[in-house]
């Protein structure tokens, strides 16, 4: 039997993010090759089995040799080595150095024994000798000069990933240098996306009067892919309670996570609520203290998480920003599921009616030229509106009891990048 | 016959990026489904063929009114009004609001005539009177009180987004309102990348002496991927010049874009430079005034560009970052392809021999609780350590002509959010 709380009080938005992140789990393990694990999170931590790089490295082309040798090289006092051998990358030096001696190296190859330090091959010119080999020297080197150090970049024993490392570019790179091709990682949870309400219209119909298409299935779907989830639109549910009955039902089926946007505010819950009720979902969760997108619910269905996010698109991008998307982080197996916080500066007056509700104020991050972060708040703040969007790169935390003058710190969190936004 | 300029003198970095820009374009249009059109740049503006909304729309459940009539109403002294329709989201009023009337309205309806103002359902009570429907209101409203006017979001006959916009979350959410069903997007790039080198091993290998799993492949992978791009990773080719030549060949078939590392420095410059010759590569420039990966050849064959990095996976970091993914990103159909530069303040001195090459520093960037951004550069820059980029999130920009005292401003891109890194 549900837990049905129509009328249950709107609770903070801590309480609320830190019940909804008490309730998701990652989701099982998948294994699946290197070339394709970007985007997942390590489900296991990689310890380094040996050092990187495993021997001394030239870091140049050039000549490696007693920097004891060419103490007093110069452009104008060459120093002349007998060279010995010749170590491409991908071999193993045979011959030692001993004094007066030198070996071709390339970049990457080991540093023969009894070698100190690399000449670039550009401080050298190659030596007229009869029947023998050599080099002139043009510079004099410390001991060490263009050697990488065995271990230098990360030493044997040491957990270089740990799990719940998302995988990026470099961690690819990594897992690559640790022979792990067949990366453990968890599942990206598959997302059901259904907008409910009798006004809207699929995108590929004429608009009607007073009907208008839906814009939050296709929003919410490019939230859930940034945030590394699998979105599935599963298009739109008239107001009809069996229709959304059947749709719902059909949809748990098929996903990990069920979000509807619409039908979820005052009028509108019985709807949903009752939907909820007779599916046997249990409701964790419907209002909490924030605007805009005050009503919210969060549940769930044999344990898959479900979201009713309010209907107003501002609301519903707000809803999943806070709610939705850290739940998709954590069943993807991130680490830190919440967005992180960043105070910046206002850049004018940020007048509020004080109200217990946490306000979240669209606008636009940018850093000053004197280093900064700075930000200008949009004009447009209705939560009807998804256009001032477009121009807004974070969301301005305003508590409940206050307003900001010009100049005073504020908490933001971002939604877009700083380095990527234009500036207005 | 190619250009072979293996002597040619580096070139700085801004003169190289112009270079690469002025070189490549947009890809041919493609048409795609609005749901796979996240991570795309529209090929074509946007405009607006209607006002959003098309009408004066509620933004809560209520009920519409004349503000008039309930100047004066409060708790204690609530204003009956009498009920002469509902009007639920999809549907058009049909009845006009006289004086001391009122209209129940869902959030999304459209106003009806002569209503001026909605009060939400939570401020009024169904009234009990005889066989005529009526309601109390509890609170007075302003005119124009939860109304969203006509227009508001998007005027008809605006640019709504320009051709060359990226489609995130909101974009996608703007193009299903305007019915733009299927995309007009610049297609993603298919950029091979090859590793080269006799010392590379693939992942799935046992490490023997000398040798050292292959990092780049995957890594640029990634960072074409992060770009837009479409990476497919080709594999290793020994140091061999027919091997080299046969399998660049080939992949310059396959793919849009060619991507090679390692094999480009002095003492190898032959293989890569002469290989380009014989398939009759453009080359247009082989050096430029950076470090790490000082040497970074582009070129073109048959208009399709050509970048062969460094093989240190610090230097073809650096090097796919300033040339490769501006050029991705061009070529993906962006406005902005170039990484925008921040102002930060560096936490420590950062100590640099004067030279003509702008050095590229990994950082750590973070908004200080005072809300400036800062900067602390990693222990770690030798060009052959990749691990020092896991805790770094930008690439501080150090000119050649000096270093900064702690304190001072310096130029950094990001190259990860700050939002997400872990605070070292």
């Amino acid at each position: 039997m549900a837990l049905y709380i129509p009328n249950a009080s709107p609770i903070p938005l801590e309480e609320a993010q830190r019940l909804v992140l008490a309730t998701v789990r990652p989701l099982p393990l998948a294994s699946i090759p290197l070339s394709r694990a970007y985007g997942y999170c390590l489900a296991d931590p990689v310890l380094s089995d040996h050092n990187v790089p495993m021997y001394d490295r030239s870091t140049v082309d050039g000549y490696a040799l007693r920097a004891e040798d060419v103490k007093w090289a110069s452009r104008s006092t060459p120093v002349k080595l007998n060279t010995i051998e010749e170590i491409p990358a991908g071999h193993i030096p045979e011959k030692q150095i001993a004094p007066g001696m030198a070996s071709r190296i390339m970049t990457g190859a080991p540093i023969p024994k009894g070698a100190d330090a690399v000449v670039k091959v550009e401080e050298t010119e190659i030596g007229e000798d009869e029947g023998r080999s050599s080099v002139w020297i043009y510079r004099s080197v410390t001991a060490g000069e263009s050697i990488l150090r065995k271990g230098a970049d990360v030493e044997e024993g040491t957990i270089i990933l740990p799990e719940g490392t998302f995988i990026g570019p470099v961690e690819a790179g990594l897992l690559s240098t640790f022979g792990v091709g067949v990366v453990p990682v968890y599942d990206k949870p598959k997302v059901g996306i259904l907008s409910t309400g009798s006004e809207l219209l699929p995108v590929d119909q004429q608009i009607s009067p007073g009907k208008h298409r839906d814009s939050n299935g296709v929003m919410l779907a490019g939230q859930v892919r940034a945030a590394g989830g699998d979105p599935v639109y599963l298009g739109i549910v008239q107001d009809h309670p069996e229709e959304l009955e059947k749709r719902i039902t059909e949809a748990l089926q098929q996903v990990d996570v069920l979000v509807t946007s619409g039908g979820v505010s005052m009028g509108d819950y019985d709807f949903l609520g009752n939907t909820f009720e007779k599916i046997g979902a249990k409701v964790v969760f419907w209002k909490t203290l924030i605007r805009p997108g005050m009503p919210a619910l969060f549940g769930t269905w044999q344990d898959k998480p479900i979201f009713a996010l309010a209907g107003n698109p501002a609301s519903s991008y707000v809803n999943a920003w806070l709610y939705l998307l850290p739940a998709i982080r954590r069943m993807c197996g991130r680490r830190n599921p919440l967005p992180q916080r960043l105070t910046g500066i206002c850049d004018e007056p940020i007048a509020m009616m004080p109200m217990p509700h946490t306000r979240f104020l669209r606008g636009f991050a940018y850093i000053s030229s004197s280093g900064e972060l700075r930000v200008k708040i949009a004009r447009k703040q209705a939560s009807g509106i998804l256009s001032s969007f477009l121009e807004s790169n974070c969301l301005v935390r305003v508590p409940g009891e206050k307003g900001y003058a010009a100049g005073e710190r504020v908490e933001m969190d971002l939604i877009g990048t700083l380095g990527e936004s234009v500036c207005p």
